[in-house]
């Protein structure tokens, strides 16, 4: 090809090319296709862009710090352990305010237990016996509290024998009080703090009203009324939940306080506020079920003057708390904005397509059409 | 323009206007762009729609509670501790039975250390000394117990000489027992309760089977043949993730427990069931390297009738163990369908402008087709 | 129909039908479209497939193990506590070395609490009290200690008056050191290890350089110089999260420690490293806020020879570490490179579009090409 040829063909590159249509005078169709690409636009405009925020970018990947306080005191007075004040570092395990706590509400208590023989819970089916046979030597008890010695005893307080076992010694009574212990945990406050921050946009928040009035942060309780107070009432927490305080205080269980934050940037920081919301974790149906409720063994520790060691099994029943925080921040960004865009319009060929299908095959002249359009070549 | 040319407009309005099509007589592209469009079409319904289930909205923002709760008891005869039954209260750190719970299996026990002066131990290399000039007092031991005293002395079992220091004495020693002391650990069993909850489509979930039988949940043990027993034995755990048990009692580690709901919310929901799987985290193979394995200090603190405390440091190895929980739940939705819909015919436009290529400019025939696909315009 | 009809038809299915193309030798809006294209292509390449890496199938659901260990003594010489050393088992809580770990650095210890009465703290607004009648029997004081006994007591230290409470006595002093009791903590060290595991690449790797030179890993402090080292200097980590150590060292406070693994798997294993990052998690300017930093509290229990129980109470005050991993992994994929290859032609028409509304209503032309490109049907 000669200069000219190149000429030509690199000025062609500047041609604009574009698609022939033909107009098919059929207001049916161009109704149709009208009102599918509306409905497309609507879809665009007020789903994508106005509900789903389709022109922000969204940062999902939040770090979070939670730190919770208890504060409140009960009073107990029963014939086991007298009367007894308990207070925070009683009740509060583990005590560090970390994002899942746990509040003990119930208790039996096990004092005194040494290593030492005895003879094994009546309530555990693989303790029972009727002769030393019964209990060979050095074998634990399925489900029990120690290794059996090998002899088979008659308990004080039962018609029914049992195996011998060297275990922490007396085992626990398996009788749980009928009401729990510290009822008046209803009243306990949780002050829970959280700090959030979206790394992508560099936005920082804490759940806590900037306010100057310090003593409505320290007398306020989180309500429908006081939507941004952090200070929450233990009762109302289970109640919000869909549980019953007292019921649950009995038995243990695990409740999910949920913080949401759901901030648009491209608003003031002062509306972006966290959502609070309170769900029951443990299946409440699990009645019939085993294990149900909440509930766990800790002991603690002592050393008498020969320096034997000593303990005082405490089988705790409590509520425990998870603080879960999810959030999502959006901010408008250039590039999900023509995304949207872009896909929307490529929606439009879907709906042109099938505005096609109708021309062409549905319609009464759609053989004239389809001649039309589709022009032969040979 | 007139009443007439404004009628005229907006009667356009309502013209269908749909893309004049060249038809090329050429069987080869014609073929192609069919195998194309059933390429695109098999990828849409196969991929996206049947194994993607791109008709789906999902929700993976789980709400999970994880309940754990392990049972059975050790004995140990040890010249150090004697005879010695260890429980749940005993083994088990922390307590709460959350999803991540320790199983001590290994210990090194430094009984009645107090608060006086010792020398330190020979293991650490900057506690050597000749004199007492190597060692100025008021300076900590680096990676030591104490902070020196300004003496070097010898220690009764060693021929070689350390500073003496300031710490909680005697110091422990650095002698780890050939084999786990709680080996028999791998027949401890654990409970793990699992409720989840999709907040998006307000499913909830228990990993326990319902079921009346609750002396199978009592007696079961999971299994391949007991896919939803939710209780577990240790030693089939770290066998599971790979490892030997009694080789990991030894120096610990740490083994991960996934449970995976992948919940098709169109079915049942009884066919939405927990899949677990297990994993070794830590490096099993980082023994040449620092700390491998997995231990913890802790001390239980005394106090003797005058008053001063004195503790029980422990050195713990054992096994972690982490409960982790994913899950994703999908329900027909209409909105990503015609999404999935939409870009699977985008990408037919995609496919018809390879073959465009094809005929254009890669076939013999394609200046004929040029011509007739571009009409030029002057 | 007849047979030759119908195999017309079946032939006519693999003629190749393509658009009809109108060339309007408009440079102006040809060079738009050049550009236009340009511009997506540029957008195609360096966006989605060099910077975002759009040829790549991802994996965020990252499994990670943290083990965490602590080093380093502290010396203090207190009037209240004596000559005392703090290691490893006093300081951290909780021991076991999970991914948040808290350092007490600072504390207020109340030795010898016992259940019995005493006056409430005069710090308590509820508490404090002109007559008996002021203190109702039974009745729980406020944010305070214990429950009142329903007597008007003059404390001895104090001018005021406040009721009578049963509690834990004495009650605990609100007087906080003016500097930091642990103030060498700055000196302390953490040993990091993180196991991560992309289980859809099924790719582990550990946070620990494998190198043979095994006293590097106990010698090594990270910094940039050493950003592959796990050992970390508790005040460097403070300070590079924007912080001042004593003065956090004195108030308590939550510090976040990222590791982040962005991996490109189609590269070597070697170049997946982790990226650490440190922020202070919470609100540092919340000091006028209620209960700003981070404390807490806990008790150790005793027994004394009668067997009455008696506690120590501490307020702890420290820094919380939360060690927090995330991390995406990236490997070539067909699929996600045809789907973004898919879309980006897709905006090609959107292009178009754009190009075409120029065309038609925007050039002095318009109308003339208006009419060549509809062609009107009858």
């Amino acid at each position: 090809m000669g200069q000219v040829a190149w000429k030509g063909l690199f000025l062609s590159l500047f041609d604009y090319k574009t698609e022939k249509y033909v107009i098919a005078k059929n207001k049916k169709v161009g109704i149709l296709y009208r009102v599918v690409q509306l409905s497309i636009l609507a879809y665009l405009v007020g789903w994508v862009f106005v509900v789903k925020k389709g022109y922000q970018d969204t940062d999902t990947s939040l770090q979070s710090s939670v730190i919770t306080k208890l504060k409140g005191v009960a009073f107990t007075n029963t014939s086991e352990l007298g009367e007894r004040l308990w207070d925070v570092a009683d009740y509060v395990i583990p005590p560090q305010g970390e994002n899942v706590f746990f509040v003990m509400t119930n208790l039996i208590v096990t004092p005194n237990q040494r290593q030492a023989t005895c003879p094994e819970s009546v309530s555990i089916p693989n303790a029972l016996c009727d002769k030393d046979e019964d209990c060979p030597a050095g074998e634990a008890v399925v489900a029990g509290n120690g290794v059996k010695t090998g002899r088979c005893l008659k308990d004080r307080d039962s018609i029914r024998r049992t195996c011998e076992i060297l275990a922490w010694c007396p085992v626990e009574k398996r009788s749980k009080p009928k009401k729990p212990l510290l009822a008046s945990a209803e009243n306990f406050t949780v002050y829970i703090k959280n700090s959030i921050r979206f790394p992508k946009f560099k936005f920082s928040k804490v759940n806590v009203l900037a306010t100057d009035n310090e003593s409505y942060l320290k007398s306020c309780r989180y309500s429908t009324e006081h939507p941004y107070c952090p200070i929450f009432l233990l009762g109302n927490i289970v109640r919000w939940a869909g549980s019953d305080f007292q019921e649950m205080a009995l038995e243990g269980g695990v409740i999910g306080i949920q913080i949401e934050w759901n901030c648009d940037l491209d608003k003031a920081p002062s509306e972006c506020n966290p959502h609070y919301s309170f769900s029951r974790l443990d299946n409440k149906f699990a009645e019939k079920s085993i294990s149900s409720g909440y509930n766990f063994r800790f002991a603690k520790y002592y050393r008498d003057a020969e320096g034997v060691d000593y303990r005082t099994l405490i089988k705790a029943y409590g509520i425990r708390f998870d603080v879960m925080v999810n959030g999502k921040a959006g901010k408008f960004n250039i590039i999900p904005t023509i995304i949207n865009i872009g896909s929307g319009l490529a929606l439009m060929g879907a709906g042109a397509f099938f505005c096609d299908l109708v021309l062409l095959y549905l319609i009464k002249k759609s053989n004239f059409y389809r001649g039309k359009k589709y022009e032969e070549v040979k």
